[in-house]
This record gives structure tokens, sequence and C-alpha cells, in this order.
């Protein structure tokens, strides 16, 4: 069985195709500028990479150009379109729909409900699926939402402190988001260590950026809330934030509730609190020249992640292993030094040599840390790629 | 010197009155129901309580009141009204103006940019204050703000990941509130200990709730943000909450901004989740009775405590003491028992006897436990009257 693995942008489309036979990456590709005169497509079969620049209207024709790249007879790894089974979609929020479902009219609804706390996620993915559930009819559609992982989370974490009927009606609650990814950690962390019982805390960090608690493989708590502008800092969407500054804001800068949100959501996080770039690359190097609100801003986002890690560190009474992941997690050899500082009391002991020339999973404690840190890269495609082959084996 | 310290609510007046020379409190007393027919008046001077009942219009009024009862011949405490030196009162929102200043009108307006922000505390206190300057001027009025002792807070710590202006030209950053509270166990826990380098989480637990991290006697960090309405649950007012479930509420209930923010700040909190009360002891017989809301309300209460006790313990690198305060912090039993579940890897034992029988100044922890937990009494009109008795010194 063949499955896409699809990764949408408003304007983009990027694609893993596994065979699910061993899990092997036979390809990937996508496009980007769909709407525009001349979209660059790519695909990778077996290292070969191949480009081209045409016109790509929409989704839907940007699926059928990556299929018919897939299935070019001198260069492509399908025999034809056919083959693959499905294309799976890490979906942001269904709000009262999570877990991985078909993709339905009723799961499209449930996506536009929450379209307005997931403002940057969820209308491209609505609009992308209904144009290819219309246009191409024969590849089933799988949704297999981030929040899906969490569903193991306690009501004593996912509840918040304001009316229960908020909770109930307008599933206002702690959902949590970086699923797959987390999931992935879970799953690979337990086999490096030999270990299905651990207690682990997964750092997902990259432009966006999630904690997750794990006891025995299972989400038990993270750092995000009801929508993913919250938790850490993100590269251009807030962390935790206040409400009672809003009506401040609106009225000092004379801006609705919508814009200051759209501000939250488009121009807060590192890029917002800097003003430089939302890039952690950008803003070490900024802090290099002595720029101060980059400083700053690394500075926020570490005392952040390390509030957030405290936080699961108690929910879990301790903790066997720490796993950084993502771009971030995997390359951001400061961001990880200024995280684990100073918390041998607490059992975390970073090796420097181990952490500055981790590559692929590594651990990066000392061997006498008590807690193990490891650099473990995320594979996000492959979980939604399981997941999308358990829902078509069980329909 | 003789300082009054005074607590306001919006129809009611309650002070203790210190002589500064020993730190010695000479009287309690209040007001309660003003603007009513009948004001209820209390005094109490040397373990004697006197009670009367009388029409009294304002919060000038009860002063008077309160004056007149102090200096009664038979059985008052001081000879005159201008043996009172100031009144000091525990101001919770400055924004921009912190510390502990005479209230003049500057102070005023500042707190005035704050209303939004502290809805319940500050419009009753600018209230008083205004009508006691204009109508008691000969008494001198000091303000001792609540964010007054988290001037310490690193700005890596205080910063949100929002656009730097905000910060800078509206003053939305991590105030911290309960300064008094924690400045009072910082200096009383150091002596308990008889160490001044401690690092000592606090934890101020009664209608309004907050965790400070304290190292040298100075706050490093604290649960609450840039509102009172944040950091934990409160009794009627909301914690951490997510501003993008704002415009989903308005749109499902059909309120404004400022209903929603209203429901936050009076209907929220324990109450609100429970649908109960406000009050734990209430919560606790009612889910002994199986209430499982009320059971709801108490373990989300107990997790957020945990979570932000996490936050602090990460950032402090370990801790030497936990120290409960307040009202639930003195005497909540059941809630110390959950924060400190489960924390034994951590250093943190509780013993369950000395816990259950803790009554003022109480070590509760275990003889082995690495990490040391009290049960202090917290005393925030000593430290007002000390910071208002420094301000007049200084004057």
């Amino acid at each position: 069985m063949k499955i896409l693995v699809a990764n949408l942008g408003s304007t983009s489309f990027k694609y893993r195709l596994f065979d699910m036979a061993d899990e092997r990456q036979l390809a990937r590709g996508g496009v980007e500028r769909i709407g525009s005169a001349e979209s660059p497509c790519f695909v990778e079969i077996g290292g070969k990479r191949q480009e081209l620049k045409t016109p790509i209207p929409d989704h839907a024709a940007a699926v059928r150009q990556c299929l018919a790249q897939l299935t070019d007879p001198a260069s492509g790894c399908l025999r034809n379109a056919g083959e693959v089974a499905a294309i799976g979609f890490k979906a942001v929020h269904g709000g009262r729909i999570s877990g991985v479902q078909r993709v339905t009219p009723n799961v499209l609804t449930a996506m536009e409900e929450m379209s307005l706390v997931a403002p940057a996620h969820n209308p491209p993915y609505i609009k992308a699926m209904r144009l290819l559930a219309e246009k191409l009819p024969e590849i089933p559609l799988v949704a297999a939402f981030e929040t899906g992982f969490h569903a193991t989370i306690e009501d004593r974490l996912r509840y918040y402190p304001a009316p229960f009927e908020w909770a109930e009606k307008l599933h206002i609650k702690r959902w949590g988001f970086h699923g797959a990814s987390h999931r992935y950690i879970a799953q690979r962390t337990s086999q490096l260590l030999g270990r299905y019982d651990l207690r682990i805390i997964s750092c997902h960090l990259g432009g966006s950026n999630s904690l997750c608690a794990i006891r025995g493989q299972q989400s038990v708590a993270t750092s995000m809330g009801m929508s993913p502008q919250t938790g850490l800092p993100h590269n251009n969407r807030v962390g935790d934030f206040d409400p009672f500054a809003i009506p401040l804001i609106m009225q000092a800068e004379g801006l609705s509730l919508h814009q200051v949100l759209d501000t939250l959501a488009e121009r807060s996080g590192l890029f917002g609190l800097s003003g430089i770039s939302g890039d952690i690359r950008d803003l070490e190097d900024a802090a290099a020249q002595g720029k101060a609100r980059a400083r700053l801003a690394l500075d926020v986002f570490i005392a952040e992640i390390r509030r957030h890690l405290g936080g699961l560190l108690v929910e879990l009474g301790g903790v066997d292993a720490v796993v950084f992941t993502g771009g971030i997690g995997e390359n951001g050899v400061s961001i990880r030094t200024g995280v684990c500082a100073n918390l041998m009391e607490l059992g975390i002991e970073l090796d420097p040599q181990r952490n500055a020339k981790a590559k692929g999973e590594c651990r990066i404690s000392t061997d006498t840390s008590r807690v193990q840190v490891w650099t473990v890269p995320t594979n996000e495609e492959l979980v939604v790629a399981r997941q999308t082959k358990h829902v078509l084996d069980n329909n």
C-alpha cells in the first residue's frame, strides 16, 4: 500500500510518498506559489531531484502535477496514480472531532468551527481538502488530527478554570498539538532506550513549538492549550498570553478584537518581540551583533521552554529522558544549552561536546546524568502514513 | 509611629493598626455594607471586641467612624486621630507606577489606566483613595503596590512573546501580584531556617492565588502575568486562559468582549468550573458527596499549582524550601497533600502526620526530605505598614 502524506500551506503543497510494506519513503516533492503564473514543482525519487516550473492554479492541480511526476515512465516510481491508496493530512484542529478520520463533510464542518481558533492552519486545509474531494474523488482523504495523541490527557489537565459549559458546548479545553511528532518521539525513544514505560519530555522546537510529557508512550500533558497560539513562543505566533491585555491594546492602538488576534497569530512570537525575525538562526546572528531585542527574544524562548519543562517534570514526578526534536530541537546547540543549564540538582546534565556535535539520534547528556538527554529527528509524515493505513485497513 | 493599613472592598473597609516602634498590632476593625442604612462596624483592641451598627455613607465616613472607635476615651488605644501617621494601602496594579508611593493624582491616574486589567481591585481603591484624600487631607495616604516585590524579575521572565512596543508603551508585561505576602514569606522563612540565600517557592493560596520563586529574598519569577486574572485558578477569577477562545464564546453565546472578560473576572475560576462555590471547603464537602464537578475543580486547582511549581523549580534549578501560606495554604491539608504527591524523586516528601496537624509555623516535610516544606502564616499588613513607614521616613 502506497500512501501520500500531504503538508499544506495556503499556496504550497508538499508531500512524502511511503510504501507501507516496509515503511520506506519512495519519494518526496511539492509545489510552491500555487496560483501564480509560474509555480515551481519538484520531486525527489531515489536521491534524484527533478524541478520544473508550470502554472498551477489550485491544490487539486498541484496534486495532479505531483502524481504526473510520480508516474512518469522514465523517472517515476509509480505505475499509475491508482497505486496511491490515500492522501493523509496532518490536520490541526477539529475541536469536537479528533483522532484519525476519513475526510467527510462532517469532518470539514468541525474543522470550520475551529477556524477562528487555528487561523493559520485550518482555512488552507479545509479549502484544499474540499477541492481534492471534489476534483479527485477516486483518492480517499484521511485527516490525522494533531490533537489525537493527546486524547489520553486527564480532565484535570484539560479543563480551564472557566465556566464548565464552555468546555462542554464550545470545546474550550487544552487540546494540545504536534501530536504526530510527539507520538513518533514516544515510540522511537522507547526503542532507543529499550524501555516502554519511560517518562519522557518531548521538546518539539521548530517554527511552532510544544513540549509533551509522555508516560508509557501516552501523552500525559502538553504545553499547548485550546489553540496553536499558546504555550511556548512560536516563530510569529504568540505563546501564553493574558486576555485582559486585549482591551488595553484595542483602546490604545485603535484596533478591533480581530485585529489584535491577527497580530497575536501572525506578528508576535519571536518575530514580534525581536522585531527582526522569527528564525532562531537570524536571532542568534543578530544577538551576536549586539542587537538587544534579538537576545531578549532568545532569552524569553529559553525561559519559557524551561517553565513548561518544569511543569511537565512535576506532573511526571521526575523524568527518564528529555528529547529534543524539530529543526531547532535537532540543530539548536545553544538553545539546548540554555534549556538544560543549571539543572544538575534535578538530574539533568548536558555534555557540552556531545551537545555541540549532535547529529541525528544522539545522546547529549553526560554518562552520569540521571536523566538521559537526546536529540532525535522526528518523522511526523511516517506517523500520519501509519495512521492513514490503519484507517484504510479498518474500513 | 502608628500606621493604619487598609483593606478595601467596594462596600467594605477593614484595617489593622500597628505601632511601628515594636511592630505590634494595636487594633483591627472595619466597616461592612458601606452605603446601606445600617453598616456593621467592629473594632478589636487588646482582645476586646466592640460592635455597633450605624449608617456609613462612604469610605471617608468609614475611616472617620473607625478613628472614633480607636480614640474612644474609655475603650480606644489612641489619644487622638492625629496619632495615625498614615494609611497604607495594599494597592494592586499601577502599571507604569509600582513600588511604594505617596498617593498623588499621578498615582491615581496610573491606577485608572489599569482598571480594565484589574477590574475587581483597582476601581474601589481609586474611588476610596480619592475620597479620603479629599475628605481627610490631614492623613497621608501611601500605596504599596502588589507588583513592587517583583521588580527584581528579569526581562526574560517579564516579556510576553508579543510586539515589543506593547510592553514598552502599554506596560503589557508579567507584573506579578501578592507582593506583600511573598515578601513576608521570603523574610520569615529565611529567619526560620537561619539562611538568607535560600531558594524558596512561596505558595500563596487563598481566594486569589499565586506562586513566587525567591532567591536571596528577592522575587525571581511568579505564576502571575499582566493581570490578576492569570496563573493559578482563583476563587471566581480565571487563571491562565487562551485569548483565541474568546471569539468562539462571543459568537456562540452572543456576548461582547467585555461580557466575556467580566465572566472570566467574576464567574470563572473554581466557582465557574464547579458551578457550586469558589471556596475550597465547600468544594471538598461537595466532592465528598460525590459531586463530580467539585472534584474536577479541586483536581484542576492542584494540577495547576503543580504545573507552576515545576516551572519555578526549574527556574531556580532546585529549591530549598516550599512554603504554603494564605487561608488555603495554611489550612488546606488535602490541597497540600495533592500538590506534594509523588515528588520524592524531586526531593519533596511530605510527612502525613505533620501535614495533618500543622498549625501556624510548622515544618510539614519528613526529616529526610531534601526540600523543607513549611506552613507559614503570612502577614501582608505588617509588610505594608513597614513599607508605609519607610516612605514617611524618607519624605
